[in-house]
């Protein structure tokens, strides 16, 4: 494989960006055969800057859900762009997606809109500190929230004093969660719970019913806000939002990703316990009112739920899975997929160094199919039965080279 | 005055939004003559939803430095949406917009990118900590950087900690800002500037040499950041950044508003002594690498140096000043514009309650020209003499109405 066009932007980058890149989307944590730098983008498909095709399952890490540069959503923020995007105000956009959200979100009573999912989750915990007059807030050991200080998975540039109301529990442990909240005591201002158990390289977990009524009965006796962070699944799992699926209503919830199929734009919805709250804090930005976004999100959602994208989605992953679970039997490889099958995440057994896993994804890549060794993979409503039938012939020959080398 | 559709998106917007409005763009806050809801936007010009045409001098709070839906930019943005915008990694318009960066601002080294101003005013505190491995932050009191809890103005949602290590000064005052350097003691991580002075409702001033030049002494003493708020000013009084109007470089400025003329953005940069720290901490967000909003900057930038968007604005906003103070005196009315001319402040004398403030921006409203009575005002090099006439009839009339009232 060729990169010169890749290892030359590297290069020019290495100049002029501290470590040569930042984030998640930082190629130097990945294998060296892994592209930094993309130039087109299409349907389920990517093409890297030296010209490589890939199948994608990664979905620029979640936002795209229906497809790259889909015609419907550029369609609708090209009309409203032609009217404007950012004003002395917001657009009737603004309105027509809040009451969409109460809409389809289950549990909302109102929505206010930010542009990232980090703007989200920190809009929910002021609501919540702000609601209750308390301060603690119960988060899960592992699980990512965001990149500011409260939330950080890494500690270099915050202090103490940005995590000291922070409550550790474990997910889907009820006892735990019991013994955070009583830690709390009576200052537990809220829980944040993921949609679902999707920490970076461990094996993906739904919320079992007794955990998510678990934690609804602590808010609901102490009168803390539970708090579903569904930056990540949400709209992939259950338009009303990802904890119907355990029959569990949220007080808040964090939204952005999916939610406009790429444009910039994250969302916190309420229920009515919350809404004077959240009346009360002041939470803006520059580009917070941008009503392009908004258009392609109001696009976005009625789109997916015109198409049925999260039964494509479903249906699309349940394939990949057997797909994928044939083919381990079949060359002797134990590997164990898990989390929503529109969400997988696929793990070798015995692997701890994820040479196994990144060996397997990097076969797959050679063979045109963006895999992610540890992170969260996403599905989406362009990936069509040929996709994944194409893609089952890359891991295939992967697997087979992982079972070459690992035996 | 009908204003039969604001008012029922207002309605509609109380259902499912908290509070009607949230932030700087909610118009509880402004007069009842102030419309909420925009339609349209094309140039210097802003049309509500009732289709009334203002002249606008508030630019979408600042993002909007090139005129409203300027046809470069879009072109721009057009050519990159149909490569593509999101993908598993950035595009090489991301590297480019880095290199376009250093060698723009004086103090760059090096580029980093996010989407709002909050994101990269708390970038520049994170890595100054981690530079340091030291915590206190001096602010300025009244300076505005932000909406996140630690540097909210607002304590709603906040809890103590989260402003644990803030320790505040007076803008100008070097005497003040060596008083809290020394409450600071070895702990200093770095003291935050805004641009200038700009606080709402308070007359804006000019950093003094003296001023710029104890901040940076400080910091070259003690190891600290000095860490410049660009967010509102950049781009509109000095493309190299707006401390070189004072001679004095910072070592780290966070950028957003005109960057981009209205697609969403937000920048930091640095010198080489924060280079390492900035590549050790872990930022990002869902959309930071989004190369739409990229290549719109790289246009925008480009641009405001091929057309002397800066000079535009400063002879535009000259006009602007000139011709009030005139009127002002014609009237006999007494007020006070400061602030650089290409970002006004109009403050009238004995008007602690801002009735005169507001009287004269409701009665130029109802003339078609959009001011504000606290906040900066922006000009954009979209403006032009026959704007700025159009607006000096609006005002005339308006001030002669201040005078009628408050003789």
């Amino acid at each position: 494989m060729h990169n010169s066009v890749d290892a030359a932007l590297r290069e020019r980058a290495r100049q002029v960006i501290p470590n040569g890149m930042w984030g998640h989307m930082n190629a130097a944590r990945l294998p060296a055969a892994y592209p930094q730098y993309f130039a087109r983008a299409e349907g389920c498909r990517l093409w890297d800057v030296e010209g490589r095709e890939y199948i994608d399952f990664m979905c620029a890490y979640g936002p795209m859900v229906l497809g790259y540069n889909d015609a419907d959503v550029n369609r609708a923020a090209d009309a409203q762009r032609a009217e404007g995007d950012i004003f002395n105000g917001p657009s009737a956009r603004l309105v027509e997606l809040a009451e969409l959200m109460v809409d389809t979100v289950a549990h909302a009573d109102w929505a206010m809109f930010q542009k990232n999912g980090t703007d989200a989750t920190t809009t929910c915990v002021m609501i919540a500190r702000e609601a209750t007059g308390k301060r603690k807030i119960l988060v899960a050991n592992g699980a990512y929230h965001g990149a500011v200080p409260w939330c950080n998975p890494y500690p270099n540039g915050a202090t103490a004093e940005d995590r000291a109301h922070l409550v550790r529990y474990d997910y889907n442990d009820v006892a735990s969660l019991e013994r955070a909240a009583a830690e709390a005591g009576d200052d537990l201002a809220g829980i944040v719970v993921s949609a679902f158990k999707h920490d970076l390289g461990k094996t993906h977990e739904a919320p079992t019913k007794e955990f998510a009524a678990g934690a609804r009965s602590i808010c609901d006796r102490t009168g803390a806000a539970l708090i579903v962070d569904d930056v990540r699944a949400g709209f992939r799992l259950h338009a009303g939002g990802s904890w119907e699926l355990v029959g569990v209503k949220p007080d808040l919830a964090a939204w952005s990703k999916a939610i406009a199929n790429g444009y910039s734009l994250g969302a916190v919805t309420g229920n009515d316990r919350f809404r004077d709250a959240a009346g009360r804090i002041f939470v803006t930005g520059s580009f917070w009112y941008g009503a392009v976004s908004m258009a392609a999100s109001l696009a976005t959602i009625r789109k997916m739920k015109e198409i049925g994208a999260i039964d494509i989605m479903r249906r699309m992953g349940q394939r990949l899975r057997d797909g994928v679970d044939a083919q381990a039997k079949a060359h002797g490889v134990r590997l164990q997929q898990s989390g929503p099958v529109q969400m997988p995440v696929i793990l070798f057994d015995d692997d701890a160094d994820r040479r196994k896993g990144w060996l397997f994804c990097t076969e797959a890549l050679k063979r045109g199919v963006y895999m992610h060794a540890t992170h969260t993979m996403f599905l989406s409503a362009a990936h069509t039965a040929a996709d994944i039938d194409r893609t089952l012939e890359a891991t295939d020959a992967a697997l087979a080279e992982v079972a070459r080398q690992f035996g």
